[in-house]
């Protein structure tokens, strides 16, 4: 572990010409025909200058490296990365947290601008120039944004990037738009509104989104033909049912062609079943026949079909991108460990080097961390790390590392009587017999609250006292609580996913009691959430730990798939804002056959006037709020032509290709919503039986865990190390391990890292054989470029379309 | 090839006493403890007392190895077998066709009676005595096949058997119910009648209606887990409905906690959404949040997991089915092979044990298809079959055997000029250019028809001339058709479904052009279905062959599929019937929410007369056939709830308990049928990934093909053999293939054996690395009781259970 002073680097990147090691030369900069040669410094150059511009050709180096691992962790690709100083420091500007975080934030200011434009949700509408303005000044900020990217890019790589074109012309248009707004003092037609979630997925924190809509539109063409074959039949059947039954004056359905059709698609959701078949029906007992035919084959047999080919599609990506994103990663390790070895050892990467590299990548990780991290790349013990080592980089990268407790509890220093008791409720909370009690209590408390509710014949009132009941279970799982986190200690308490749904639910059935108590009616809510309780009871089977423990693990995914879909919502209640705000109104569609659903008359009957309600006027584009609402009926489909037919009545019937356009892209979106739940489960499913582990295992919950050991002299050591050689400043993490070394008494101290196991884990278990492969095959491309390899760097293009493809 | 004739097979079987080869003794019967048994024949024993009953005995030992092999392919279990010869002949009458079929037959009657009974169908009620004489009559049938089943099981195993026993108890209680309605002269409310299905699912015929019922079944508890938490969900949700919404007098959704309950299961299949929420959205927008959360989490949520949790079990189901059925086929060939080889040859089958055995296992089959099966097994060219050749006897043995043609066209032997106008005209047909111009046509003639059906405004009339595009594109077809069966033969025309679809297609558009030109009013449907032809076009694409080449191949599992359904339908309309006949009628429901549906009342609208209809009263359980459509009806979901509701408000609210126990029961065969599309169709994708091979390539159509090669001395020898040796009478097929060798002039002649691939080909292909590890952990539990496998055979039933679990 004695790094030589003078180590020169293998590779000197970007501005090795201007940083001294070679002569200044004022034109060096932006020449990047002599980046990432070999370089070798004439013999006897270590004097103090020298010395000063190979630290700072090395910090070059630190950095480079630590932006090829973070475009690998990120899956950005090489062509993007900076070339030489002036694109780093506009590279650096456009990649930090400060500057996602703005980014997103002008994106959802863009966005929640529609609450307040035009059809504006009442509360929070806005003066025009105020609203105008307002997206002015957001675009404005897109535009610097954008701006910073293209010095970054350069214009070239800007030219040929797709989506920042596309966000460009975007752009372009909404500025001229906002401009116009803002003249005329009023808001025109504006569809384009319905482009701002390009913002939103251009954001750095949307990745996930990106990467859905990405798998979405892979999927889409055996999608695409599937839904043909479906609107085939649909066309089939609708010239057969006009042929059938437009002689039946009675039947509205099949009158036209048209009608026929509309009558068709929407029969294809089941939303006017059998309403669609009654007329033909009471005509005719065998026209059944027609209806039950046509469901047979276009619902139960197509649409199975079509998830299917989904299904099949959705695995296949999966797999395809997990590969890419492997081989992506293992590509940034490798240019990476070209950067961090010296010119005297070329095959292994020293702890100065790894420290210095983690410093830019990581700036927040403890020296302590740092040297933990190298401990554990450092399987074979030898004082570099070699590339075998270092591919493992971001499977160690995520670690958590805590001293190993010599003990088990965590009152184990208590004094004797303290600890004996504190024993006891360990032993009780820990024992079956007191679990099985909690479950009774819990079930308890649900059958009470059921009957309880089934009492109130006359609707709750609230006004009443605090229930007696309600007391006492809380004071039980109070008690409960408090046991648990006595019995286990703060920490093992609050690691388990379970106690703290626990936790907080009993928190907030006492913030409900106080609410009660104290007569707060706004926050009735909580009280209400009492019922949810009832969940901990399925902590007793295993099945449903596991189904719940897989719905946490998918809830990442979920989200972001749950935010794709809200921006297909947001699109299309632009466009039926800007189509159909206003157009239903209380008894509006009286020349429609869904007329009664929009009715609002008085009836008297006897001596009382009654409100008689359709209610569907309320389906409406009036404001962005409304139309989500709107939208996410139409999703669920059922009674959603009463809508459609509804704005149809008021509009023109080209109304309704805005509908069943949005039926089938949410058709769409949610077969795949529909078909990676089936992926994620069965995935799941699989690998447990592969690994002929249970799931939801003890020891699954542990996650990742890694161990690494450190005597007392390497403390020491690496202590001297860091403050004499490294020049590290910020020593308190590893002077704190020294002492606890020296507390301890024993010779060396076990550290446990750990990160919990994510999906890429799971798939590299899984898919180990083949990995092997992709890899073999990985090397065997890279190997015919590998005297290339330095020119490759230059021209990364190639390798990265490889494997993106 | 020399069959010595004084062989003795190893094994003796059944009535190897009683049939003279050891001396008679009449006890012999029934005493199977020597059955099986190594018999060693006094030597010189070779009179021809002694020759005519070693060809008794070995035609015993046939007809046991048929047996074998029958109950390997029925998936019999061995404890079932036939133990003696008295046994033998009941085991004879209970498994032929004929005993088949009236076993079907009867079970058929007994279900269509509820036709004739009671709420019967108006065109078909039957008086009281006739229906029930005829009830008994068939009872009685099935009780006589029952006895017959007794005698061959034996009391014992009879009792054991679970599926008879249930058969027998139903059998007992239809009976004295029948009795009691022929003395009362009225039918009594007899549930008992939902039972009758068991008569059906009991036949042979209907083994894959068994297998469903028993898939479903190993379905249920991972289904019954997650719909305890889908009902969970639905409880805690009804009880924060009821807190949250009782108060809105408005709404009738939430007025108790059962109104709530109802509520939010009928939500579930979301056929009141968005109507459920109207009343409580208008008073606070807010309140759409309870019902957003609540289907996020129960329809798009734990729906998807259900599905995800069936199609995983059903994975896992089929491929253990698979793997037992196999082991239980290479046992049944175990037993079959040692009743087969002889005492001298005890490694080997010979050409005369095979057809011995063939005569019973398949008495159709020509001697010259015997003799070319027993050479496609005999693959290494010994004279007789060992094991391991006798091992792939299910893989040839639905091979059909046809000489393979020296020419190409079938015109080849045609005159010079005639053979150059067909070959033109097959290199026509073959030709590119041909099919697209006729895709072509299809595409015009699609148009046409979308074109003249939009014209029509005022409904199609039926009593016009002919339209003239009709024959023009019918004359275009069908030179299409006759061009096609001139240049391709009619053999190769027909063996490709899709030229049987084209021909069928043509001929209705021809029968139905009859049918106008002689004004046949009720073949008009045949016209109707001309748009059918546009079908036609899905030939183009390379994905909708395969799909559609699925779907046929799908086909018999989803006929199975669908008649397991109908067996639910008849029992649960048999219930209904019973309890809900003649509920519901025009303007019945006037006091439930659903009036309007029920309404039917005259409104004068200035002064027209209008009937305005809710139709709903037809959906009602009045007769067999009513039910029928009412429960499809209730299967497809939407708008379920009127019909429950109409009834509940004239029965009692417990009525709600059988649509809700429906719904469930739907669901899980509707599960489990999307389960069986998408395992296929993903079997199928992977098949076809997995052996690099494109789905519905040519080579896939032809299915599985054996060759065998035959010469003229090899046929003539045969020949010989059989005459003399076999003493086999029905030579013909083995004399026409000598003479075609002969006529061909070539010395030998290759025969193809052909068969369509099934669903267990694949298999074997897809789990290829499984099988042998399965084969191996087979024969290693067989080793073990390899000593005692003659005594196996007389307690098998271990082995069997063995692989049935």
């Amino acid at each position: 572990m004695t790094d030589g002073d003078d180590d020169v680097p293998l590779i000197l990147t970007w501005d090795d010409a201007s940083s001294g090691l070679l002569e200044e030369d004022e034109n060096g900069v932006g020449n990047y025909d002599i980046v990432n040669n070999v370089v070798i410094p004439t013999p006897g150059a270590a004097d103090t200058r020298g010395q000063n511009s190979l630290r700072q050709s090395w910090e070059m180096n630190y950095q480079e490296a630590a932006i090829y691992l973070q475009e690998g962790e990120n899956n950005d690709k090489f062509f993007t990365h900076p070339r030489n100083a002036q694109v780093l420091r506009a590279y650096l500007f456009a990649h930090n947290h400060l500057f996602y975080v703005m980014e997103l934030l002008t994106a959802v200011l863009l966005m929640l601008l529609s609450l307040s434009e035009a059809p504006a949700v009442p509360f929070l509408r806005l003066d025009v120039y105020v609203h105008a303005t307002l997206e002015l000044l957001a675009l404005v900020l897109v535009a610097f944004e954008l701006c910073m990217k293209l010095r970054w890019l350069g214009f070239h790589t800007f030219i040929r990037h797709k989506r920042t074109m596309v966000k460009t012309c975007v752009l372009f248009i909404q500025f001229i738009e906002a401009i116009v707004v803002l003249v005329r003092q009023t808001s025109h037609l504006r569809v384009t509104r319905a482009l701002r979630p390009i913002f939103l997925v251009d954001c750095r924190y949307c990745g996930a989104v990106r990467r859905n809509l990405r798998q979405i539109f892979q999927s889409l063409p055996p999608f695409i033909d599937i839904l043909l074959l479906l609107l085939f039949f649909m066309v089939i059947f609708a010239i057969l049912g006009f042929c059938l039954f437009s002689a039946n004056t009675a039947d509205n359905y099949f009158r036209t062609l048209e009608d026929s059709i509309v009558s068709l698609f929407v029969l294809l959701t089941t939303a006017n079943f059998p309403d669609v078949m009654m007329p033909a029906y009471s005509k005719s007992r065998w026209s059944c026949i027609f209806f039950i035919v046509y469901l047979s084959i276009e619902l139960y047999f197509v649409m199975n079909l079509l998830l299917a080919v989904v299904f099949d599609t959705f695995n296949g990506v999966e797999k395809m991108k997990f590969k890419s994103l492997l081989l992506h990663k293992r590509s940034a390790i490798e240019h990476a460990f070209q950067l961090l070895v010296s010119r005297q050892r070329p095959d292994g990467v020293s702890l100065k080097q790894f420290d210095g590299l983690m410093r830019f990548y990581h700036p927040r990780m403890t020296a302590r961390d740092r040297f933990l991290t190298f401990k554990a790349l450092n399987q074979s013990g030898a004082t570099t790390l070699s590339l075998q080592d270092f591919y493992k980089f971001y499977e160690v990268i995520g670690l958590k590392w805590k001293a190993k407790r010599s003990g088990e509890h965590w009152f184990d220093d208590f004094p004797r009587t303290a600890f004996l008791i504190f024993k006891g409720i360990n032993l009780l909370v820990k024992s079956k017999a007191f679990q099985y009690a909690m479950y009774l209590v819990v079930a308890i408390n649900g059958i009470w609250i059921l009957v309880e509710t089934n009492t109130f014949h006359d609707g709750v009132s609230w006004n009443r006292d605090v229930p007696f009941s309600y007391i006492i279970f809380l004071t039980i799982y109070g008690i409960e609580v408090l046991l648990k986190i006595a019995g286990l200690g703060l920490m093992t308490y609050f690691s388990s996913g379970w106690n703290l749904f626990d936790f907080s639910v009993t928190v907030f059935a006492f913030l409900g009691l106080i609410a009660l108590a104290f007569d707060m009616e706004p926050f009735y809510f909580i009280v209400v959430l009492r019922p949810f309780q009832l969940l901990r009871l399925f902590k007793i089977k295993q099945r449903y730990r596991n189904v719940l423990d897989t719905m946490f693990e998918l809830f990442p995914r979920m989200a972001s798939l749950g935010l794709t879909l809200i921006i297909f919502y947001y699109s299309f209640a632009i466009v039926g804002m800007e189509f159909f705000a206003g157009v239903v109104y209380p008894n509006c569609c009286n020349n429609s056959t869904v007329a009664d659903s929009y009715r609002q008359i008085n009836v008297t009957v006897g001596n009382q006037t009654k409100l008689e309600e359709g209610y569907y006027y309320l389906n409406n584009f009036n404001n962005i709020l409304s139309s989500f609402v709107t939208l996410f009926e139409l999703t669920v489909v059922n009674n959603w032509y009463i809508t459609m037919e509804g704005v149809t009545s008021q509009t023109t019937h080209w109304s309704r290709l805005y509908f069943m356009t949005f039926y089938i892209v949410t058709m769409v979106v949610m077969t795949i919503i529909v078909a990676f739940i089936l992926d994620a489960f069965v995935f799941r499913m699989n690998y447990s039986r592969k690994n002929r582990e249970p799931l939801g295992d003890p020891e699954d919950e542990k996650g990742i865990v890694f161990e690494t050991g450190v005597s007392q002299t390497e403390a020491l050591h690496t202590l001297d190390l860091y403050k004499h050689t490294f020049g590290v400043t910020n020593l308190s993490s590893l002077q704190d391990m020294c002492v606890a070394l020296e507390r301890s008494g024993h010779s060396s101290l076990l550290f446990l890292g750990r990160r919990s196991r994510t999906k890429s884990d799971l798939s590299m278990k899984m898919y180990e054989e083949e990995i092997q492969e992709w890899y073999e095959e990985y090397s065997r491309t890279n190997l015919q470029t590998d005297e290339t390899f330095h020119r490759d760097l230059d021209s990364p293009e190639a390798s990265a379309t490889d494997l993106t493809n």
